[in-house]
């Protein structure tokens, strides 16, 4: 073959340029499931005691391999591992392992009727991701030189995301001290309790913690209706906040922009859009600064980089939700990259390598493929599926 | 506890009078592939040789047992059922079987993170519906009687729903000459061809054998863009069409308000709208017609239900995609209910009644429960999962 495959409809057409890396022979999902040291409490979810990262090994006949995951707050993943292994797997199968846009378009139009969103975007997801790294690999260079014009940024802005709507006064506090001695320089908090009061008091405290100059936002997990989170966005002000994350419901695109108008706090979302044309709608009508698309549940790499491509064609920033060992890279690739959210899901603690603090900034990885790798020996006692 | 539970958020208030049914002590799911007569092809899924069916069974405590289901154009049924296994029944074993707006809230908030549609709407409508069951035989009633405020219709519209976009001349005469002989005295075919001349040509002579008089729709299973779908829609006017279904992508929802203001033809869609806020959305935006929600992908009885109730808020008809031998019943528990869909995939051929017509229109079954009782002799053979 020794074609040029190109990356079709990313928008960025770069080349992936591959000598035949054969066809997909095997794909194989596992599911785990592992413990969170302590129950992280959000509006929207309650309290998260687990998480999960489903697994996609593929392989092609040309010897080829590639190990591409999605995550889940603690739900989900063994659905997503049976779907890849049943009609993801029949659909790939055979197809060649460089014609990655060619399989992200059909899984999302074979599996279209059962898909649009939901499961399908975080099973597309896995499987993506393990083309990319096996694309990379065989290529012989890590995905962020693969995705990059130039060469890759070696660090980006990140942030330490909490999720501690459970915590209050020293024991927040505490929290907010030890990622500084950890070298975080910015932080995000949860809000959304029953009491307002405490949601202001609790980003007073952070805020103070901190110091001026620092950045810190805050997230709702759209706790909120339009009103609510006008009245506590006002209140909150005067703390210097980055961004306010979902205040409201992700459905409710036109209440953004309302939200929007009335503050002068940008606004931020993306972790539950789940379809490009999703974003497209955000872009639209919500009023938003910051777009933040997660590739464990925008179809990956793929779906990651048209949401950034839109993101580059609206002016807005591009920053980014959860699997911080995977995005840093992503990240290092834009032209202009956002924030990395430094996400408390600690999926880098079962792989070989965990994500590298630099004067306050994420090293982006170089090592070959998509620069994570697994450490199976720490997953195989979790494994449920 | 001997209470009369709410049916919660379903807009219309009806009592769900219950003396205690139990709480929900068993859930077990099951996935059948189902193999049709003969390919059956229309523009957006290409050819269908299978379809499939989730079974969900459910017991409470007190003894109560339901049979909810769902259906696939024939993927991701397994994973359905791997869902429903998993998350879904670790929310619901537990909670009273009677609770069925609560139950279904619960799964819709727990589950959001990998959800908001997809295949949970698919598995959320397997166990509603399996709830349904459970309490409509509890309190020995027909689903069409509880759900009814007065008594339910006996019968009601109904049409055939052709997939069959892969006929031509002859062929296509005979499917519909043998659909008259069969009793039905409306039906819908499939558009999308590459050649629009020839979706014209299959439309007028499906013309032509129905006579003048009875219905005739389109469906282009959003095979156009908004030009193209303007385009065929005025070259189809002449052949006087009860509607236009799906034109353009069901993402596109103001698209569709272009469509609408070319044509006089008028427009439906619903299969593809999984969330009720996308039928808000459709309702706001799509100047569509007819609403064509299907309960086994807008999360059962309880979604479909909510989608009525804004119908009617709306002052728009009411239809239904698929599943006949259920819609029939909660057609018929409506004020004013619109036309049944005959759907293509043959469920009722794998129940104990097969859906009657008389006089062109559906009789409503009185059976206790849902009013449908799959033979799983007939069933067994074709379980994958």
């Amino acid at each position: 073959m020794a074609s040029v495959m190109e990356a079709r409809n990313l928008g960025r057409s770069f080349a992936l340029e591959s000598s035949d890396l054969g066809k997909i022979n095997s794909v194989q999902a596992e599911c785990y499931r592992l413990p969170l040291e302590e129950a992280l409490v959000d509006a929207a979810h309650g309290e998260h005691k687990f998480f999960e990262v489903v697994v996609c090994r593929i392989a092609s006949s040309k010897g080829y391999e590639g190990v591409g995951y999605t995550y889940t707050g603690g739900k989900g993943g063994r659905a997503i591992a049976e779907f890849i292994r049943t009609d993801l797997s029949d659909i790939a199968i055979g197809q060649p392992a460089s014609d990655i846009a060619g399989i992200w378009n059909k899984l999302q139009t074979k599996l279209h009727y059962v898909g649009r969103g939901g499961l399908l975007s975080f099973a597309i997801a896995a499987m993506d991701i393990g083309l990319w790294d096996l694309a990379a690999k065989a290529l012989d260079k890590s995905i962020a030189a693969l995705l990059s014009h130039g060469a890759p940024a070696t660090d980006v802005e990140t942030y330490v995301g909490f999720i501690d709507l459970q915590l209050d006064g020293d024991s927040l506090a505490q929290l907010a001290e030890r990622a500084l001695e950890r070298g975080f320089v910015a932080a995000k908090t949860k809000v959304g309790r029953d009491a307002m009061a405490e949601d202001v008091s609790r980003v007073a405290l952070l805020r103070s913690v901190l110091g001026a100059g620092r950045d810190l936002m805050v997230d709702a997990n759209f706790a909120f209706d339009v009103e609510r989170a006008i009245k506590f966005s006002q209140s909150i002000e005067e703390f210097d906040i980055k961004w306010f994350e979902e205040p409201i419901s992700p459905d409710d695109f036109e209440g953004y922009a309302s939200v929007a108008k009335a503050t002068n706090i940008p606004l931020a979302m993306g972790e539950n859009l789940h379809l490009v044309e999703e974003f497209e709608r955000a872009i639209r009508y919500s009023k938003l600064t910051y777009l933040q698309p997660d590739a464990s549940n925008i179809g990956g790499i793929t779906g990651w980089l048209k949401v950034a491509e839109m993101a580059k064609n609206a002016d807005l920033k591009v920053c980014t939700h959860g699997m911080h060992e995977l995005h840093v890279s992503l990240l290092a690739s834009l032209e202009e990259p956002g924030c990395l959210e430094f996400h408390s899901f600690p999926i880098d603690q079962y792989a070989t390598h965990r994500l590298e603090l630099k004067d306050g900034r994420a090293v982006v990885p170089d090592r070959k493929g998509i620069g994570v790798e697994f450490d199976f020996n720490l997953l195989k006692p979790h494994r449920v599926s």
